[in-house]
């Protein structure tokens, strides 16, 4: 059968092995969720970068510039990491060079996959429909919070490893703890991390609309996908069966 | 108010600040376990080392030699990892040299601390009586399995930041995480850990009494201590209040 497995941080992707494997990169407060937006609002390509310097370089180059730090945007860029921000129909057929705090450090660190892709809450039915049928191991990698492990991030992991339970086994431990934690809260998610970290930093910086947003069931019916440089919009051609 | 956090695997010990803080290294099954049973029924020191070699070289200096890789006792050596072979009166005032596949490389990364101790099930109540009354930060220090993380030593770091809850606070996920998973099976832990993997792996080996003895709750009394290079029953001068 197929093999599931979930890494908690970035900081431990050294256990894993990417080759032949697809991986799903996830920063649900909020990376993955703000370019699951943008992608479904109808920017062109989002290219994620590790530095401030890189990404004030490509504004130069007719990029917008996306750049968040602690939480709050970086100032002299266009947009932070709200997925408000990524509304905009001025995005529209636009490119998008990106940095966060978190995010773009998994999707570095996932490079070598046989493909990286994009999840989130909202994009959470069709990532299943499509991650499902794949003919390969799967990892969840969780963003986390400067390396640390966080409990959105496992939380949706969790969801993914509970959805997928007909299609895929595990043999270590962490998918069957982040899908006990997903089943004790799927009822109510905002309770259940009502004391974790980055929900009251957001919370501290009047964001609360910011977390409802995150958290909000299948909003998108779009797969983000990393090809190349870019994350865009997954086509027909771009999937693996 | 102090804080109380947990190391999941020793893979992330690097983002752990060990000076001034008490580490308690969590192996359940089964160094923490037999190291705490050891000490319990009269052997006078531990002695952790990584290798098999130095274990061999200290048996031949007089110690009882105690090795275990993947869940065996290596050819050779007197005892493996199995609680139950160290209730043995022979033992009694002995020194043992010991090796195991995760629990001795943990206390090994818990050095710099200022106090490293050892915690398993059997001395839940001693330790959380010892543990409240510290005068500084706490970190629960998980074996895991060979750098993986399990859901065993999860379960037990959740039961002390459970039982911490009145003297401890914390401001990262995993001891949030890890409590919520105690709390979800702490009516059963056996039926919580059916499907997780060293359950399985000691099962597969035809060890459930060792799992069964791992679990039980208040056994012992002592809490054994790291003193230099050794393991000993803590001792009134010992304590940090």
């Amino acid at each position: 059968m197929k093999k599931i497995d979930i890494c908690l941080t970035p900081d431990l992707i050294h256990q894993h092995d990417l080759n032949g494997t697809v991986v799903v990169v996830i920063d649900i407060f909020r990376a993955t969720t703000s370019i699951t937006t943008a992608i479904s609002h109808g920017v062109e390509a989002i290219r994620p970068v590790a530095s401030l310097g890189e990404c004030q370089e490509l504004k130069t180059k007719g990029y917008i510039g996306a750049a968040e730090r602690g939480g709050k945007k970086v100032g002299g860029f266009d947009l932070g990491n709200s997925p408000f921000s990524y509304m905009n129909p001025d995005l529209e057929g636009k490119k998008i060079a990106m940095t966060t705090t978190n995010g773009t450090i998994a999707l570095k660190k996932s490079v070598g996959a046989l493909q990286v892709i994009i999840g989130s809450f909202l994009n959470y039915s069709a990532l299943l429909a499509y991650l499902e049928r794949l003919p390969c191991d799967l990892l969840l990698h969780c963003a986390g919070w400067k390396g640390k492990v966080n409990m959105e991030d496992t939380l949706f992991a969790g969801a993914i490893v509970h959805g997928l339970k007909q299609a895929f086994a595990h043999d270590s431990d962490v998918p069957l703890m982040a899908e006990n934690l997903y089943k004790q809260h799927k009822g109510n998610l905002k309770s259940g991390l009502a004391s974790s970290s980055h929900y009251n930093r957001l919370l501290g910086m009047d964001l609360e609309k910011d977390i409802d947003y995150c958290l909000k069931l299948d909003g998108c019916k779009v797969i983000p996908v990393l090809k190349g440089n870019y994350i865009q919009k997954m086509k027909l051609d771009d999937m693996l069966f």
